[in-house]
């Protein structure tokens, strides 16, 4: 099942540039896993945010639950997560 | 996987009786139908308001929203679906 | 450029049903057009109410409105739309 | 009576990890009690949050707040508490 | 236990006077009913709006909103209801 | 004239255990003169939270403001007012 | 004591114009002689809306009630109160 | 001064098409009135609905509640209206 | 023209005391020449909150912008600004 | 294509002088080389807050997003976004 995730991104600005720059790394390799394994499909930038919008698919809210929470920014995230269900147009 | 449902009745107030009382009949039987299934696990009102909280499980979003819009006072409800992950203390 | 389309269906419950049904084909009907367009990426019911989340493209928000307004349900729909910008993990 | 019971956990990122981890340990242990005692019926988390819903049973109001202050990690969560009527349906 | 209970009432203003009138007087005569059965115990206006606030005693949320609900107008309030715990400077 | 104020406190999780303390029970002191003033009528938790509801009675806004400033506590509270009219059922 | 007011005019636009002339003659009529009573001090239009601020002043909400109510346009008003606290800057 | 200034139109879906059409055609005049009049600069369309959102500039609040009350179609909008500052950088 | 200002003081509750009586003083002394030069015309406070509601005249929002930050505690403040137009009432 | 761009500085009461001011010349600097380039077309203050409102043009949301985070004030500013549809009233 698919689900629509907004994150914001609430890492304090006086974070020092190698931790930053340590997790942004991290968080790149991590979302490339999350592609590979199919779970997110999708991710926009919020523009003008250091926020994003992710299509994300997984089997149960727990299981996207878990892929979430293994990102390594997840923890300064502010993260909302709302269900989608197929459309009838999109069945077939 | 659960989902917490709320909905707000919003059937005018100018319903005549009958319709209202068929509209209410129907409900019941299924919602009792929907409780048979294992979709519809717990119902509880909102006190004060003409308004349910209720738990329900179903195997995805599409097949919740099944679930819902086959209830005969739907077209009348405001409906919110969140979703819920199993916490792991109820893992086991 | 993407935009994340958010739909809310308020036709009233009173239209009569070949009304109803008449303008449900030719939404349908027009969703199909601006889907082999490129508009309309994705769509997807929010489970429990008469709302959608869309994924369209488009040149920009004039072209966009274009094509949302051009829907035969549109002057019955409350829209909102989400500018989306590209992710750098999407870009290569 | 019943409640539904929603929980944000703010304890801050810098918090030691051993710090962290007896605070969580304590709070299992006293959920555990709180089930035994009939007073934690359900718990959920909100997926993507540090968040929780949770089903509660308790004489009133009063007994609610001592149970959920008895929480070691209470201090830091925000808490709201929303009062749930028994449904006709489930009277019996 | 008591509850917060706030309403406003949305009686349509081309309600005609006679049933406005019956509508009231029964309101009256309901609520002194709740008085006397101590399940009213404040009741205040809130100022500018047909609005209250009230302070109601019941058993569970289940006895009040049979109480709120027993009110000729009731269907057309909104209602919500909020519930407080005793203060321990007054638990004596 | 009377007052529903709701209070939330915002003391920092990490105050000493003796300034908490040393505040609380000035806190209470001072509530217990307010009371004795007819000035803190009603107080309750609201359960779950660090927050109450009181009813209060004073001259005017002014004079409710110098009563809510003497609490101890004041500063790290969130306070807000609503003015209460007294409701024709209760005057006599 | 003194209250700002906040009001929105919600006449349905199908009003007749000679009963949207009468109405408005009784409110200005009306508003003149709660100004000569010393009731109401000021009045402004939020700009671009059908809707005013006031500055009121009344010996207590139940009295700003009453005037408020005496307007001929009040049942179609959504009317706020909010209470002011002379500034000591202001007390003299 | 110049003011940011959005309008949602409200008109009836149900208002016939040449009451429809005449009032469009009165709101482009009177808009070109307000254009050459150097009171109306820009206007945009919030793209998927029937809003804009507007640049304005006028003497004072009052006048431009004028300039905005004279368009046909106003009793019909729901206009909120915001004030703008010069920024220093434009001030020259 | 006349604007009605609200003003939410945040200065931190571990600011020193000389500080503060420093600042609150500046402020009173900042507040006395706006009033002189017919700037602030009146002042209020939110009773219960370190807030207050103002009534100020300028000539534009620039110069309003020039009076409120010109106020000692204005770094500290969470300032809105609402414009108010001339209600004819009052026009003569 | 068009945005409204609003800003609030967020940056701490307590960062030194000579940073503030460095950041503040930076930021000129950058705002007058996006006015250059035809990104910047506009910018007002919010009156009484550390805030703008912008009217930009670019592209698209990235190149919008990276115009924005070019700002040397960027990390401290809590920017939202909104696009712009051009109105058929200024196509020509």
């Amino acid at each position: 099942m698919e689900f629509l995730v907004r994150t914001e991104n609430l890492l304090p600005n006086d974070t020092p540039d190698d931790v930053r720059e340590q997790l942004r790394k991290g968080e790149r390799e991590r979302a490339m896993q999350l592609r590979e394994a199919g779970i997110l499909k999708r991710l926009w930038r919020v523009p003008g945010r250091n926020a994003t919008v992710g299509l994300y698919e997984a089997d149960d809210p727990a299981a996207l639950h878990d892929a979430l929470t293994s990102l390594p920014m997840w923890k300064w995230m502010d993260v909302t997560v709302e269900p989608l269900a197929t459309h009838p147009q999109e069945r077939s």
